[in-house]
């Protein structure tokens, strides 16, 4: 790293600046030359392996299985099912033809006109066309249900405005897709997943998310119902961190995948599609980190510990580096990962300002001093608390550390949107309100009418109808009608 | 599984034809909606997964970290590096266009003329362009190298004829892109990369390898040495399962990579890639398999051991799978990967055709009298022997028959080889050699003219110049004109 560490702008400046300094600065992505295509450098792909890797895990013990499919999809699949073909068949990466030759001077590379496509092919902003073109043929009895697929894949939405991580035209995500032989084992399917996604934000990304369903409106195109879990970022912002949709029978129908049933009538099959994405590393950023860099979960940092020696000539650094081999070789049996940075082109201080920006929950550093009491410093990210403690049990110390320091990462997002989500009756509360960046709970007339007002007037959307809280039915605070239950409004990313 | 389990055809019979049955009946993969592009099945893609985390564990045992670079580079990228465009700058998928709309009578979705891109893309087909010129802003000084960089990703490549994981217009791989301060340490990483390929394939694999070098018409577009390994499959041609290149500073020069060196002095820093993909797949099957389907080797089979119930009664399976959940539970301890299939809906015999079918190394039966006898019945997919021994201690007795099928898969393999590659002297003898599947060690004067003419004439390629073996000069079959060394021909896929 040639570069100098430099300050990032606070938060309190300019949140959006921060972000994006941040995620530059911690090596974690960069834009690349291809329009809203982001480059994951290796540090943020290290997090979105840890991801991956759990996600995996988790999605396995849940009876899933992974596979495969196109990258190109033919246009005219997306016609096929009716709302679908409105929510993505609009900006996105057409391929049109098949070949590039030389021009005729020899100067440059051009298009073959004649290696046009009979049809164009479009780059996948979601698989369920051609997942469920390929069912079709999977599926003939009951005995051939669940099919119970993920895919780990890249997709392309043309966005116009992107952000690193957060909105890109390529991003990398899984899929799921389910296709069962009732209603309510898909709609169970849908829930279940749903489950999975909370389970993952809220004890891996130590993120604590909302669950409900999206509003009409608000769903994804071809769903009948759209399960969300909804996180806030630190600025008070929702984050839609992963949505599992139930489908009813519209992509068997679109796609004719039928099956005969155990009565041996002929039906069509129940679809459910699931997925979330390296938008993920953008809300594990903005729930957690803070103006000196990341704080990243321990369960999802690629680095748990990181040691540094301070030393004065080469017999310290080898008598300290001799200490550190045992340490070091405890840890790993511990299971935790760990890096010794003995690294002679950087002065101890620029290194503990690099790893805080890295965000490695729990630094090590050992100096001459310490050589001589048996003592070893310790400095943990989430609170920047330092202490001086013995060596001798230091891995166990260490590792229950982390453990407290993933609770603590938690607790302290917990506590921040407790003390920003609130009940609102008028929408003049809500108007103020929810510039100051809250969750607002307040009832709805259950209209699309209303939601696109509040919409247009606030920039705020209905996040979700939650499943848990107060159902206690009440009057809408635009319109006065009468409403169901509160649901929960802000403004997204 | 609906679908009864059919017949393959006998690889004596026809081997393509084989190859493809397979393919299909072993629920690998099989063709998808666009041409060319395949869909990975459940089966095939755990396939994928074992070869994935193998390799992947590999490259960070030897420093490498994974990164994501976009799917899509600016045509213009390409006219960068001479020799890379007249080698990719061909068939490949072109995107011109962003977005569709709905056409005026709203009955279909057309491409909008009016989102036509400046600048084409082209979905890569390999990534040294974008990564290299993504690398300029992360190289400055000596520090900052090497890099070591690799990603997992889709590639595509328009190939006219295309068939099921040995040549498809989508596929799946892992390519390394490193970067380095001088031409000795690429070259000694493209090395050590084809050194990974080949311990991979012949511990993991268990196929036998020849390391070599390209010449000079058969190497990677834009590189000054491409190190491959090259297998023989069963009907004696070869599969070159893996390729490092080392690429000079051709595209340092081409994208203007430039670092202050130790002395101050500014260089253009040495690259390498390499890769290997879901080619290897086919190369596993056509490796091992036989006319009952897949053999794998099992420590790349996704189940390594399954174990089938014969029973009479309910009452019968349910002390068999009392017993069995000891045996499955011991197993897994060992780290094996076990599957209990008590499914109803298929008798024994057709579980065992089936497994036998997907290629799953070790098969357990247990049946009334083995409960009588504490005994079970263990077949062996390699040689297909089948003997029945007692229960106490089957665990270890498994784990040893999985090492003894993984060296004995090996073995076959090696063994034809052996009796498959001969030298060759004259070009009449070569001419009818090569026409009865022989890996071929001959005379060559060097030349691409020779080359050619032998291609042209029987189809044969240069596989590579190897590292090892007889290095004693002589004169070129064809010409008669001074050969350095004996090379390795064969007709290839």
């Amino acid at each position: 790293m040639a570069k100098e560490l430099k300050e990032l702008t606070p938060r309190s400046v300019n949140y959006a600046q921060w972000y994006q300094d941040l995620v530059i600065k911690a090596d974690l992505a960069e834009n690349s030359a291809v329009r809203g295509c982001m480059v994951i450098k290796p540090y943020g792909y290290a997090i979105w392996e840890k991801i991956q890797r759990i996600l995996d895990d988790m999605f396995k013990a849940t009876g899933h299985v992974n596979a495969y499919f196109p990258l190109l999809i033919p246009k005219s699949f997306f016609s096929k099912e009716a709302e679908h073909v409105k929510g993505f068949a609009k900006e996105c990466a057409v391929v049109t033809h098949y070949r590039l030759k030389t021009n005729e001077d020899g100067t440059a590379v051009v298009v073959d006109p004649e290696a046009k496509l009979e049809e164009e092919l479009i780059i996948r902003p979601t698989s369920e066309t051609i997942i469920w073109n390929t069912y079709r043929n999977w599926v003939h009895s009951y005995r051939d249900l669940p099919i119970l697929c993920n895919q780990w894949a890249n997709v392309m939405r043309w966005e116009m405005r992107t952000r690193l991580f957060l909105r890109t035209a390529e991003f990398l995500w899984q899929e799921g897709h389910t296709a069962h032989a009732t209603r309510e084992e898909a709609e169970a399917e849908a829930k279940k997943m749903q489950g999975v996604y909370a389970d993952f934000a809220e004890n891996y990304m130590a993120m604590p998310v909302i669950k409900g369903c999206k509003t009409e409106s608000e769903r994804f195109a071809g769903a009948l119902d759209t399960y969300t879990i909804e996180a806030m970022m630190q600025d008070g912002k929702a984050l839609q961190a992963g949505t599992s949709h139930f489908l009813g029978q519209n992509f068997g129908k679109a796609f004719d995948v039928t099956f005969l049933d155990k009565e041996g009538k002929i039906d069509y099959a129940w679809a459910t599609s699931w997925g979330v994405s390296t938008r993920l590393i953008g809300a594990l950023i903005m729930a957690h980190s803070d103006d000196n860099g990341l704080v990243l979960p321990p369960r999802l940092a690629p680095i748990q510990v990181v040691i540094v020696p301070i030393y004065r000539n080469e017999e310290q650094l080898a008598v300290i580096s001799e200490k550190v081999a045992d340490i070091v070789e405890n840890l790993k049996k511990l299971g935790i990962s760990v890096k010794y940075d003995d690294s002679d082109n950087r002065k101890p201080g620029w290194k503990f300002a690099n790893y805080e920006l890295r965000g490695v929950p729990v630094r090590l550093a050992i100096g001459g001093r310490d050589l001589e009491n048996n003592t070893i410093e310790v400095m943990r990210r989430d609170t920047l608390e330092k202490e001086t403690i013995t060596c001798d049990g230091i891995e166990t110390y260490v590792q229950n550390l982390l453990e407290e320091i993933q609770k603590n990462i938690y607790k302290k997002a917990y506590d921040l949107r407790a003390s920003k989500i609130i009940n609102v009756d008028t929408y003049d509360d809500f108007k103020q309100k929810i510039e100051e960046g809250y969750f607002i709970m307040a009832h709805w007339d259950g209209t699309a009418e209303t939601e696109a007002r509040v919409q247009e007037e606030t920039k705020a959307t209905i996040r979700c109808i939650p499943f848990e809280g107060d159902k206690t039915p009440g009057k809408c605070m635009v319109t006065g009608k009468p409403s169901a239950q509160r649901v929960l409004f802000a403004r997204a990313y």
